[in-house]
Order: C-alpha cells, then structure tokens, then sequence
C-alpha cells in the first residue's frame, strides 16, 4: 500500500543518504568541540531536511493511498483512513 | 569556547548515535515499502529527537558562552553574542 | 463548500473568541510591563490555541471537501484539491 | 522588570492590535462558511503574526532581564535567569 513511484523513492532515499551524512557530521562537530552556534545551525539544517522527507511522504501518501481509497465504491474504512491522515498531520505539525 | 562538560558530550554523542541509526531505519522503511504512515510517524520521532539534540546544545551554549561573556568585565563582543543567541534561538524556532 | 456542521461550527466561534480575549489581554500584559516570561508563556498558549483552530478546520475540509471531491465521479478537479491540501498543510507545518 | 523600550513598546502594541483584529477577521470567516484553505491561510498568518511577537518579547528579555542580571556582579539568581530561559525557549519552540 505505498505509494511513491521509482523516481519518487530514488529521490527520497538520496535524500535520506544525505539525512545520515549529516547527522553523522554533527557526531564529529560535538567531538571536535566545535562552537555551539554552527552546531545549532546545523541541527536546524537537518530538521528542514528530514521536514522535507516527511512532506514527500505525505505526499505520496495523500496522492496514493487515501485518494485510491476514497476513490473505490467501497465506503468501509474510509473513515478510518481518513482519521489517520489527520492523525499524521498533527504529530507533523508538533 | 565549545561548552559541554564530559557527561553532557557523551550524552549527546550516544543521542547522535541513534538518530544515526534511525535515519538508518528510515532509508530500509522506504526500500521495503513500508506504510506511509508508520514511516511519517518515525520521521516525526527523528525530528523530536533533533529537537532535543539542539535543546541541549542550546542549554550548553547560554550557560557557557553566553553566560561567560556576559559576566566578563569586558563589553566589547556582548552585544554580537546577544544577537547570535537571538538569531540561532529565530532558525530553532522554524 | 465549507465543512463544518453547526455543533463544530459553534465549538470554533467559541474557540476563536477566546482567542481574541487573550490577544487583548497580551496587549495589557504589554502596556503594564509585565515580566517578558509571562507574556512569553501566554504567546505559547494563544499559538497552542490557534494551532488547535487551525486542525479542527483541516479536519472539517478533509472530512468535507477533499472527501466529497474524491468521491465524486467526476475526476476534473481531483489533481487540484490535492495539490491545495499538501500546500495548505506544508504551510501549516512552518 | 521589563525590558523593552518606548519604541519597541510601541511597536509591539500595534502589532497585538493588529493580531487582534485578525483574529476577530478568522471569527468572521468562520460565521460566513468561507472557504476552509483560506481559513488555514489566515490562522498561518496570525500564528506567523504571534510568532514575531514573541521573538520581539524574548529579544528584549535577553537584552534587558538576563544581561542585567549575569552582568551584575551579585551572582545569586544566575542559575535561576538561565534556567527560565532555557525553559521559556523550550516552550516556544513547541
């Protein structure tokens, strides 16, 4: 029941790849002591792109599953996958 | 002038350490197809996990740095480090 | 094609009354010099407060609109109200 | 204890008034069925609004409360002005 296409999925995993490239960047910039502002600038850096990654999921999400689901002559769990998109949306929003 | 003492530093690169590694899971959710929803839901969680990542750096910074340069006899460079902390605290709040 | 029936429709008039009362009271909190961290806590409340109006109205349009437009037979459009739902919640998200 | 300026008073009042205003305009909306994506439209710019006022609020408390206070030579109370601020920023970042 996913929904991305090939290009979409190559695009996200790369942006993943980078994800962890960061975050493996920060690891050295507390080793090495650095100053705590360029850390900072780029734990904000990262949480941008991680937002990203979850907006292209959304994305999909929405385009895919629940249009699929809201589109099919079956009304059972229509309700129900249209409360978990609402759910999704309020933890994004935190 | 980095400002964590040698608990708060290892605390932190052990909190790296699994955001790594969830970043990881993140990029093996996405190749297995793995729901959208329970993948925005571990997003959400990487992102919390971010959060606290700056929060303590954060915390680092204004009881060392912030607090250091204040407290000195010397003005000059009070004023730029106030305007660091404003600008780091405005990208946090993104 | 608004959504929202007249139990929720009442819940966010009240909501949003509320609202406005403790905008008027940040601006005597203001005008009496209050301590910069009280005011500070009441503009998390009246931001938590909004954040809440602003998902009870995604909830209706989702409910209402998108499901509605999905449903329907007819596709034009379909493309168009989902493309608005992702933008109207990246802007929600900022 | 407070610690902004006749100016920056000033300028913050206006803009409370104006949030306010905004606020009564989300009301109308609401009582008029307007449409829900300009409805979330709008409660993004009032929180946006609320955003900057609190940014505002928080740089004056900075330049005024904390630096007074760890400029001081009187060190008891410190700990206490860096822990609310630590505090009220975990708060705004929410």
């Amino acid at each position: 029941m996913h929904s991305l296409d090939g290009e979409g999925k190559k695009k996200l995993l790369a942006r993943l790849a980078r994800i962890e490239g960061q975050v493996r960047g920060l690891h050295r910039m507390i080793e090495n002591d650095r100053y705590c502002v360029d850390v900072l600038t780029q734990v904000s850096a990262v949480r941008s792109a991680l937002k990203k990654v979850g907006l292209q999921v959304l994305d999909g999400h929405v385009k895919g599953c629940v249009r699929t689901a809201l589109e099919s002559d079956e009304d059972a769990g229509d309700d129900a996958i249209i409360r978990e998109l609402l759910a999704v949306i309020e933890k994004f929003t935190d």
